[in-house]
């Protein structure tokens, strides 16, 4: 049994999947006569070609663990991005594409903070919402085009992604 | 004293602004197997001409209350939207323009729940972030693009913006 066990959220580890949106590290400046911070410009939001951006609340139903993970998707032409509006933690399983491929490499999985947020590039394979321990609800940014974006990839071995919350 | 009062926060009383961000009455799909649902297209993202839409965290120090409500603000070319991310309530305080002048006309206070988001329409005169209670933080989705766009109006007349939580 193939097992996968998630690394901590950090910009740095995921910078080849995408953007972590959160404070830390963020570009800040004040405003509003000094009664806000703006930590700006948090993520690259890329619509498409003919696309446009659009605003989605997911509420995902909680996982039960180990989680089998099966398949992985990935939108070409645009981004998407999750930002939990509840504070609860959630798992990310993401992967590149094997080089010269359109298969999935290696699978990365990480544990995600209640106030991180993950954007994914296009072209990034990663596994739908995986919520942990309660039905929560995520702020969703990606975007609609004249043509369907989103290509699925089943697994050739199932992979076991274990989490001890 | 000119004194203004906040309204519950309804899609229906809100129209005339924009957008409020939440589930209720929203166009929902099931998705990802059936775990997730997904409240589709929440909001009319503008991201002006030559823009692009933005993602950044807002955080807000909370207000005094009553507040003086001495200015309000506008952008011409594109949307604004606010999305709690701490499920604290907070108060918006909006006003179109008097028709055929530059100026906000009747301003209007509302009381949003912590599990709804606002966007205001490109245009539309509205009050700077007031977080109540304690600090908290906001994802905001605007635009940039080429050329700044904030208008700030100064009211001839103070208006106090009473709450009672």
């Amino acid at each position: 049994m193939r097992v996968l066990r998630p690394h901590p959220l950090t910009a740095q580890a995921f910078a080849p999947f995408g953007e972590v949106i959160e404070c830390a590290g963020a570009h800040r400046f004040s405003i509003n006569g000094g009664s806000t911070e703006r930590y700006h410009d948090l993520a690259r939001i890329e619509p498409g070609r003919d696309g446009r951006a659009i605003v989605s609340i997911f509420r995902g139903q909680p996982r039960a663990l180990p989680f089998a993970i099966a398949m992985m998707e990935r939108h070409l032409l645009g981004s998407q991005a999750f930002v939990p509006l509840q504070g609860r933690s959630y798992l990310v399983v993401v992967a590149e594409s094997v080089p010269g491929t359109e298969a999935p490499g290696a699978l990365q999985a990480f544990l995600a903070r209640g106030d991180q947020g993950v954007n994914y590039r296009p072209g990034i394979w990663h596994h739908p919402l995986i919520a942990v321990g309660e039905v929560s609800d995520f702020l969703v940014i990606d975007h609609q085009g004249s043509e369907p974006d989103c290509d699925e990839f089943i697994l050739p071995e199932v992979v076991f992604l274990e989490f001890k919350p």
